[in-house]
């Protein structure tokens, strides 16, 4: 029997954000699987805007064109970038953390609120909701105006809860979404503090492309995930 | 460690069902897990409009009191009968097999098509589709115009091929959602023979309430599904 | 010439309710209508959330079918419990109260606020409204945090002045949808002391099932609303 | 006790329609009310595309003007022309016949399909069930391809047989809607021959015009419909 | 070669409105381009409500049949009266400001806030951006509570000011729609102000038409725009 | 007087398309404006799925950073690929040929189909189509099931004249978009052919850019489109 091999994708450069989010997932994930941690070789410390998430979505496929023979992928970043482009390229299951933590959020509550760093982002955020559908189920996406590496420290945690039971209290959020693998750290001690799931995608992501594995879904070829001419993983 | 213990809700009477369910379940769980199948003590050999779905609802919140002690939950019958009730009335993760079957496919494909037996319950399940955001990412439902209990035998296969054929080639649809527990034992004989992931909600079902379980996200109380009073499970 | 006799069914227990609501329906009704205040013989005193909208389901289904021979049934708890399947059971017209409040408010004004009992049910209503369609029509669902059974007296009249008050200057709505059975009561008041229709639903919703029989307009055995084998009326 | 008067508003010069859909109401509502036939006193014989209904809504304002004493108003013409802005002229309730059409056919089955007259004004249509929220309620818009002044004889009654079976036996519609208040005759004989409710708006509007000057619910003049200065009815 | 020749078909009486529009579109448009400023011969001063609507749209229609020979039409007024039925009456491309207003605004930014005169108009702006697809990408619908004759002087666009820094800096706008013609004089005024695009419609709209032109797309004479019987221009 | 500069920015590495394509955009264009053509140094040869669409992105953003100082942009590439991120690298305004012919169909005709050429791009289209609010006004997306590369020739016209004439006459399309650069030759031979409006995008998405440079309209900086740090143009 060959156990589940997990390729997680982090499209930044940071080994640091890599390693914390493999930690998640192990901690996550049965004992008898393997977790690949696949660091951008290029790109951006941190993605914030569109910008970045252009080259994101290139580092995605890079990595995943240097390790094609992985059971699984995890897209370890909010945006999902390249999501489309690497279901075109494999038969193993693709998930983003952003997907998966909407799906989580959306089992576990009726409406859910989105937390991230700066409000630049928030347009794009609400744009991805609506084409995942999940618009009306959201209360609000609430941006902390710090950016992605002012994230960690108590002060951090505080900012986070203070934006949380405003969604709870004033919007009717049931459950917090936070839309940016750097704050996952913090996931636990707001969850503990609000006394909501708080969703962050990088486990539940990653049991969810384990999930599809032994469900023995794997993405499908005909129509609109059909294999690029010549450039077949 | 505790293992986790999944109550398998079969909302109709047939032990035939539950037990076809239960194998499904568990042969996709890892083996430390329980899968506990509850049968419906009344209500309807087979749920096939709204009529039975009332009833549905009532005997799955039944089976959820009955067996409060589980860590999670999944409702066994397409419609997802009584999901909402029943996250009021537990703080386990519960999972229906219709909102799990449309995940997954929504991970697997960019289009699916959902086939069902009757064409009476064609607008519930569109109705369905609506209410989870989900209805653009649907090519078509589809009904084979056979019942419940006519969905045995190699001749059913061939039925759910035919349509399923007409749903690839001419509405683009990459996945077929299978839309009733009886359908799940042709899944993998469809899914050959279409060369598409066939979804039933079973398997990944049963798969998505254990991860949520593992990633420590249990159903909020904040709002939505607050405990009704006098009634927590 | 046989008269129009009217199922007001009341899913909770409360015959206090029942005989309230056929008052309102009866005030509305012409003379030579009948009204059949029909009470739940089981379940809940008072509906505030899906545990026990599941069991308004089932009591609104017996009385049906306790009383099979009327012209028109009018579902007198606001989320409309069991509405389908009831459509399954007859060739009368069923009306709901909920989706003839937001009928009447439709008509009368562009834009209608929702007001409540709890925060916990204001998803459920979101949720209804985009199921009828109504979603962008609404100006808001708010909740005045008061139970079912705290609807009586002045105080009440005045927390719903308060809060209509905020719904028509703040948010912009042209008429007020009172979402509980209970506060129809306090409809006239609300509506004097504001200057805008208010919409409970109750006589809306006795009139509408009216209107279809004078109309000649039965609910459709074609397609979704089939009887159930063996379960017809 | 002062008995109801409508106002059935025909914004098309044709007195014999009006003449058609005062019987039609008139045979709908109780003996003790009044209906008012006013026929537009210019602009044109049918209203077929959006060039005549910019007419139309004219002489629906013109209509109310020089009738204001009434007490309730019914457009009886299927694109309601002017709906909004006879609203803003009055204090009675408004009702177009398109909307109370579409409203019926909501109540009495799932899904309904739209027949109209000519290919031009689908979109037009299926615009009007977008701005209702019941774009999803919608099985089909379907053209006869003749025009207004072809719809009578049996030979229509025959044309929209065709079309309605169609729409119930491949489109999955309960309910036909006909679009048209020239189609509005055939509707019994349409209804008697496909087995379905057939919704045609003009009796039903008339009865829904009364059924909100019965349970006491006006026009409001908060907000939108606020009348505009010098212009007030 | 012959120019273009535009016809902008201003709804209202009032000739100053008329000139100052004018000099907008001649302002944007290249030298070579004839603007022909046509005014409405009846009617109203101003357009506020949905019953001067009406009324808007016949004089946009008397205007474009008193001028059959232009090569291309802006109706200026924003909610753009009529627009489908001019384009039933003529093969040129037909703009209203209000549409490009809301182009513009969707190309130079992702969200826009409209800003409006009164409160009661702010339901039917928001009615008009659903049509448009466009309620998304809209971050609020403000009004001033000043009515069309009192957008002149320092004092106006302050006003403007005010309102629009509260939707950029509360509601994430990034773009400003003035949603009436009288307020196009200021817009410069609040774009230099406030340092966001400020889209008001009237010379961008006059270049879409245009373009449309030097484009050679004209009105589609197939299908919904097909002219009207016997009332082609 | 500074003469308007655009950047036509083609992300395939087809110097023959990027020709191509500035003819069309320089044919519709005054004479006093200037096209660069500039052309992808890597990439693809073509852009037929969502793997080739990640490096378009890149490619459109090299370009723009090489040639920072002109006055528009236009993404000649269909699906419009890094067009927000774009927005964030400059003040000048950048706009795709997919949104540009989207924008010009909804001008000139009520419902649009577009044609494509590979069945494994339609529910990309379809997506696109929802995120910019238009999939309502799309009467259906076709297919050719031929590729880029086989989009030249008499027998490539007819192929689209066939589909066009299916989407006109049987699914009422007005107007048609073709929706590859590829195609854009064939556009003025079939729209002769079928005697509607063929949008492909660039010549209009060249004015577009240019109507906005004229309008003073520049990509506000505020909010979404917000300069990202380090990496402004």
């Amino acid at each position: 029997v060959t156990a589940f091999r997990l390729g997680l994708l982090n499209p930044n450069t940071s080994v640091e954000d890599t390693d914390a989010m493999v930690a998640l997932a192990r901690a996550a994930l049965p004992g008898d699987t393997e977790v690949h941690g696949l660091t951008a070789q290029a790109g951006h410390m941190a993605i914030e805007g569109e910008f970045e998430h252009v080259d994101a979505a290139v580092q995605v496929l890079a990595l995943m064109r240097a390790h094609q023979d992985l059971d699984g992928y995890l897209i370890a970043c909010f945006d999902d970038p390249g999501v489309h482009a690497a279901r075109e390229l494999t038969t193993a299951p693709v998930v983003g953390i952003g997907h998966a933590a909407y799906i989580s959020a959306s089992l576990v509550g009726r409406r859910f609120a989105v937390i991230t760093t700066l409000r630049r982002g928030v347009a794009a955020l609400e744009d991805g909701l609506l084409a995942h559908g999940l618009r009306e189920r959201c209360a609000g996406v609430l941006a902390l105006e710090r950016g992605v590496r002012e994230q960690s420290g108590d002060d951090a945690v505080q900012r986070i809860v203070d934006v949380g039971a405003h969604a709870i209290d004033e919007l009717g959020a049931d459950v917090l979404v936070l839309a940016c693998g750097a704050m996952a750290a913090a996931a636990a001690a707001v969850s503990a503090r609000l006394s909501v799931p708080v969703c962050d995608g990088v486990a539940f992501g990653a049991l969810t492309a384990h999930a599809l594995w032994l469900a023995g879904l794997s993405t499908s070829k005909r129509n609109a995930y059909r294999s690029p001419e010549g450039a077949a993983l």
